[in-house]
């Protein structure tokens, strides 16, 4: 894996010695992000270079550092891990807090006034506490990132940074919510249980098939929005880039018929995305029986993966499996997004080698361009549900907003976030 | 109740004016806080008077200020409200993320490595992530402040209250949790379920007998720090302060009878934290028989109100009814905590008139001088439990930084808190 750390390299004072130090670094196939002086002597220089480069090749390069006459490595530091140290998010009082008489109109006995509102009036909770603006990020730890069930406690560097994400994009207060439990009763039972603590549930990197029954079942019985990301939020910056695809190729997205190559959360999101955006055909397949079921159900149509691949105008890809399309099954004219992490079913330039109008990979899908305006939106509107219309409406803005030459705005935009919350709230508001 | 409000006030330029205007105020009983001068025009100045009164009063006092002459009410607003208008904490990132870098390394594909590194040592979630500083702050609403089984939702003043506490003294980031749920069983099973989300759990505002229950099965099956607040959060803070008490007056706590009126949740946790203390002779009263037995259990003797107020050297009174000890109940050189909120069960003026040697009520046991240094010193020693030691170490640190004078040090001073948590993680570590 390539992993980005900090060299803190000693070299000599000697006209050359950094540049002579770089090329070495460069050779052991380390990308060099940073270059900073840390100290400078009389007759030597400390740096701090940060590099990334392929882990199983770092031992070597420290070695070569080392045996250099004029350089010398003091240590070393992992910047992801160093960025970790004492998590990603944190709370933080609204208040300043620093009377007697502030603590005595925010705690007791003032609050208890608050608190009675709120007993006459529930609505008034919407307006007197943070509730409006708290979203739980909930997982049981079944299918974190592409690295499968390794549990929820070690998902929450991940549910942590959706958390980090909403606060800096959206000022909403995410609560990461870890529940050690792969039974989707159960799941749905507690979550449940603490719903009257948030605004909204958002599920996040919960396996295919139990994901989709805990959602549906949430999002039936609490009158709070409630969406599985992985689904939803990935299908609805998957749309927003397909608009922009189909478009810089003249093909039209609802005549096109469109073809998926695995159907878990992401593919099923997508698939009903599309339907109801108004694709006229949409195929698919997939191992599991159950998963065909589902999209037939939807009105979607099995087929093999031949198939998919000979009669698809566009292909989505989302298994997770490496080279599943291979190079000869790809035919003129086609919009392939191949979206499996970190590899995927195939690379983009083989496929427009082999005559693809438009290829890309999962690198440009960045589903944080798709949570945090869809809840900020929900959230300000008071919707009760997720809707398809609001989920089009998100797509619809992320294309409009995507500048000339690329597939999607820019992710740290906040401006992009504001516009897309703001259509997610007009389509809320228009189903009222 | 006496509410706080701000009054926005013109009045003409004449010598003089103001003084009348506030002395008007004053008739009406309000208490001036705070004058502040809005704008000036040339014949007039507009001000903002904060002024805390008597709600059924206040019609009257506008009324009045309209019918001057010489001023006119322009508007008012309520400080409490307004102060908590949106809320009182929210979630922020710790980092800036205002680059693709730094998205890379927290987010996706960094993140990865840090979610593998936990898998394969669960201990580097207390390093990589927030999990060992959050705490789940756990109410069902069945016993708010004094207000009673007022539910969840309206409870949550209170909790973010605490959140607010926890974020400005001792950099914890408290999550209220709201159950709406009245059955232990339920309670402690949802608890569970979401327990591998938080560092430690403080319950709050959970009546008894119920309180009991839950605190004590959660505290055996959890691997991480249970405590209700109610219990031992306020025992730790009247211990503190009957520390002081005794001092004063020259007795001895072990070698008095310490008599118990009302067995709740403070007033078991009180009692219990005494018995571990040392206290030679407990007798208690209450009109649950549950709440006896409890106390028998604990080593306590069951008395009737006047076999307390006459055997006991230092009364505690934890009933919440007003007026239940009668004057010619007290006798000489008692100590008399009458903790009820908002009015205890002897005015304390009275009771010194009757010769107690010292007498206070509930508003100097602010409980925010417990839980937060509590949680923080548990959290910092990463204790499994509770302990009564470190119950006790928080007390005696407590006692021993209070000024001259006072019964506790100030709830504002952020370094007894941090010497409280120093003194229960020491307390903790001690018992590892």
């Amino acid at each position: 894996m390539h992993i980005p750390e900090i060299l803190i390299v000693e070299s000599l004072h000697q006209p050359g010695n950094l540049g002579r130090l770089l090329t070495v670094i460069g050779e052991y196939g380390a990308l060099i992000d940073h270059i900073t002086l840390d100290r400078r002597d009389e007759n030597k220089s400390v740096w701090e270079i940060t590099v990334e480069m392929d882990e199983d090749r770092s031992p070597q390069l420290y070695d070569r550092i080392d045996a250099l006459p004029y350089a010398k490595l003091l240590g070393r530091s992992d910047r992801v891990f160093d960025r970790h140290r004492g998590g990603k998010i944190h709370t933080v009082s609204k208040v300043a807090l620093d009377s007697t008489q502030q603590l005595r109109d925010l705690y007791t006995p003032g609050v208890a006034r608050v608190c009675l509102a709120i007993k006459e009036d529930p609505e008034k909770v919407w307006e007197y506490t943070n509730l409006g603006n708290t979203v739980a990020i909930v997982t049981n730890g079944s299918a974190i990132l592409g690295l499968g069930p390794i549990g929820p406690v070690a998902g929450l560097p991940v549910m942590e940074g959706k958390a980090m994400i909403y606060a800096k994009f959206v000022d909403i207060s995410g609560v990461p919510i870890l529940l050690d439990e792969k039974d989707p009763k159960k799941v749905i039972e507690t979550v449940k249980a603490i719903a009257p603590s948030f605004g909204a549930i958002h599920l996040e990197d919960i396996a295919a098939p139990e994901c989709f029954e805990i959602e549906q079942t949430l999002a039936e019985t609490l009158d709070i929005p409630v969406m599985q990301d992985d689904q939803h939020g990935t299908a609805v910056v998957t749309l927003g880039a397909l608009h922009t695809a189909a478009h810089r190729v003249g093909k039209s997205l609802d005549n096109s018929i469109v073809g998926h190559i695995g159907l878990g959360a992401a593919g099923m999101g997508i698939a009903q995305l599309l339907m109801h955006h108004g694709v006229r055909r949409l195929i698919g397949t997939d191992l599991r029986e159950n998963a065909l079921e589902r999209l037939e159900r939807l009105g979607g149509e099995r087929a093999s993966l031949e198939d998919v691949m000979q009669q698809a105008d566009i292909v989505i890809a989302t298994t997770g499996v490496k080279g599943l399309i291979k190079p000869e099954m790809v035919h003129k004219g086609q919009i392939i997004f191949a979206l499996s992490n970190p590899e995927s079913e195939i690379d983009p330039s083989v496929a427009l080698e082999r005559g693809a109008a438009f290829a890309t990979d999962g690198r440009i899908i960045n589903n944080a361009l798709g949570f945090p305006a869809l809840f900020r939106g929900a959230l300000d509107a008071r919707a009760m549900h997720f809707t398809n219309a609001m989920f089009l409406a998100a797509a619809h803005t992320l294309a409009e907003l995507t500048p000339p030459h690329e597939l999607l705005p820019h992710v740290l935009d906040r401006s992009v976030h504001a516009a897309v919350a703001a259509a997610v709230k007009d389509a809320a508001l228009k189903e009222k």
